[in-house]
């Protein structure tokens, strides 16, 4: 098998390049919501694409296709395209053009462009914009995570019921997967627990982690491209990253579950039902 | 029965007293976010207060007492050390000074300072200074709703299944409470809704309603300074208060539904599990 040697100064040009993408995709996410926002439905009546999706992945996929033609790329709106959805040891850029399209189409107030970069299938660094707020989430294996340039740390608590931990109720709606969300939701509300929030974005849940505002986030449902770019960012800012089965993270596996340490961690992986959707990287239906 | 005669220009003077404390209790928030937060509890052992929540309510009534002696005050912590939690004709200034005290303490990005002025028992204006974001929202009777000077208006969306519901899992951890709780949101989520948010603070999500980027919030076991202000700003911003049963809001009742309109309203009204908590005007065990 093929490995990819990788020079670390084409790493940081990526990552200057990825902000630099991050923001300017930001500036058209609130421009877009200064107009109307027609919006068309994917695997269901709630999970919504709109053409700012769409306009702001192109605009990512061409630019990094210009600098750096020899990487590859995963896309929430190539995938829904068609292109496959497979990490390979090629450089690979993961995008999510806008994580949060619900609270995009409502003007709710978060909204974020993420973007992830991996080598040999690891994941090099991450940048999410929560671009409502204007906060730039940015870190790089090995080198700290940062918003708006300031360090980021996780929060030390280690007792469950002195933390807020974040999830979503997710866009599936049959009903044994409603089941499962809520059964967990109210094991962890019970525990008890400080509280539960969501901000209905995955790359801002985790990054509000990475913050310290929240002890930790599950979630069963997401794509690897929801969660690529906050991986890097809670790891960096001293968070671990795990299955939501306690083994370790599969990007592919639509599960993840960042927390500040391994104590609180567990003690969530105790309360979760688990379930497995089907994985990004299934085959496709022909 | 004495009824107060009301000149206009002290309710004005009233109002930019508020807009101006709750700018200063913001920035007293926000520069304790900075130091060590000592938490003590309440009710129970997720209903917190910290010392701040104090010294700001005890910033506002010291200022409100010094410049309009005659004047009645309802507030949190006043309640809290034992003070009456009664409305009556007077002009009375109902304040949360840390509306949000769990993401305060936690440092997630909803807190707010919520302040409401009523005479003869009726609402005449309301701030709501969500102090992280800084979003001074303000609203008088008669005279439209603002944040930031901005007018606002809420979503002018009829449809149950294209909107956004808020509310909150709240601090009861009860059994019975809790299976309403879930209950009411299961039954919503599946209607179904494009999801549902909760920011962490009852008077920030009534500014979200009347901003138009969530279509209604409801919640039973709120108290009348959460939600006193906001009822102004999302009735000035061309929404409508009611109890969670339909019947006329009661500030008292520990319930409120605010919503974009009646369409909503009524359409989530039929999926409340109602109860009743303690009156916030109950008479108090001595």
């Amino acid at each position: 098998k093929m490995r990819v040697i990788f020079v670390a100064n084409v790493e940081v040009e990526a990552m200057d390049h990825a902000v630099a993408l991050a923001r300017k995709a930001g500036e058209m996410v609130r421009e877009a919501l200064q107009n109307e926002r027609s919006i068309m439905c994917k695997s269901s009546s709630v999970d919504l694409v709109t053409q700012t999706d769409q306009k702001v992945e192109q605009l990512i996929v061409s630019s990094v296709k210009e600098k750096f033609p020899t990487h590859s790329f995963i896309g929430e709106e190539s995938v829904a395209a068609g292109q496959p959805c497979v990490l390979t040891n090629n450089p690979t850029w993961i995008v999510d053009p806008v994580d949060g399209t619900t609270n995009f189409v409502h003007g709710y107030p978060f909204v974020a462009v993420s973007i992830a970069f991996a080598v040999n299938k690891e994941l090099e660094f991450g940048v999410v914009y929560s671009c409502l707020e204007d906060k730039m989430y940015t870190a790089r294996k090995g080198k700290g995570a940062f918003c708006n340039g300031q360090p980021l740390q996780v929060s030390d608590q280690k007792e469950i019921n002195q933390s807020i931990i974040a999830t979503e109720f997710g866009s599936n709606r049959e009903p044994e997967v409603v089941d499962k969300i809520f059964s967990t939701m109210r094991n962890i509300l019970c525990l008890p627990v400080h509280g539960m929030r969501g901000v209905g974005t995955a790359a801002t849940n985790m990054c509000l982690v990475a913050s310290g505002c929240v002890e930790a986030y599950y979630e069963i449902g997401i794509h690897c491209w929801d969660v690529a770019a906050g991986a890097v960012i809670v790891s960096e800012a001293g968070g671990l990253l795990m299955d939501v089965d306690g083994g370790p993270l599969d990007l592919m596996s639509r599960r993840v579950l960042a927390a500040n340490n391994k104590t609180i961690a567990e003690r969530i992986i105790k309360e979760i039902e688990v379930f497995k959707p089907t994985r990004d990287d299934a085959p496709m239906d022909k």
